[in-house]
């Protein structure tokens, strides 16, 4: 077995980086600001289209925007260390989140995370 | 094979009641009243919860009424006529449908539908 200490900067049995206390004070207040106003967006529109609903496709209408959206945020908004460089990346990517919010994360993570907001949008296109 | 036509008023294939051409309009008419109605007072439920929104419990909330609503509509208005007594009985128990509105039905029909009533109010109690 490897003996962590002799790695400080990488768990012992991933390549993944290490998040330093100060770190995981900026990822969650990161996380939690987009999730925030992600949630504030639905709430927005979930008001909006119940003050439009005419008839009953509206009402299921309605009920269908929210299954989907609870499940996209369920599925986006995974705050484990080892998933977190490529939520912000898609975050960045969705605009949800500004670069300015992660500066003080190590370059190694922002790299990771920019790369993989970049490999999102050259998916997009 | 029992020929139908020396039944009239009986399928031949169950002991289910046949319904008129002028108890199907009836039976239409108050079928469609009373599913207007309740679908009217869950769209008012709906939007009080909508406009009451401050965070995302809230929101899942209505999420989960609109689909126990859905689930549940859908299961209690089924138009067919080997359910119709069935279904006019629960909305009679339920007061969504009263009994004036069921004026113009043989009474061989209105018999199952109070009765079924009646079972539903003495289950309940």
């Amino acid at each position: 077995m490897i003996n962590p200490s002799a790695t400080p900067e990488r768990y012992p049995y991933q390549n993944e980086p290490i998040w330093s206390k100060s770190e995981k004070v900026l990822a969650r207040t990161a996380f939690d600001a987009a999730l925030g106003r992600e949630l504030h967006e639905v709430i927005r529109e979930a008001k909006k289209m119940a003050s439009q609903i005419k008839q009953s496709s509206d009402l299921w209408d309605l009920e269908r925007y929210l299954t989907q959206h609870r499940t996209e945020i369920d599925r986006k908004y995974d705050y484990r260390y080892s998933r977190l460089t490529q939520v912000f990346g898609r975050l960045l990517h969705e605009g949800r989140l500004q670069e300015e919010e992660l500066r003080g994360l190590r370059e190694d993570k922002l790299k990771m995370i920019f790369s993989f907001a970049k490999f999102l949008a050259e998916e997009a296109a």
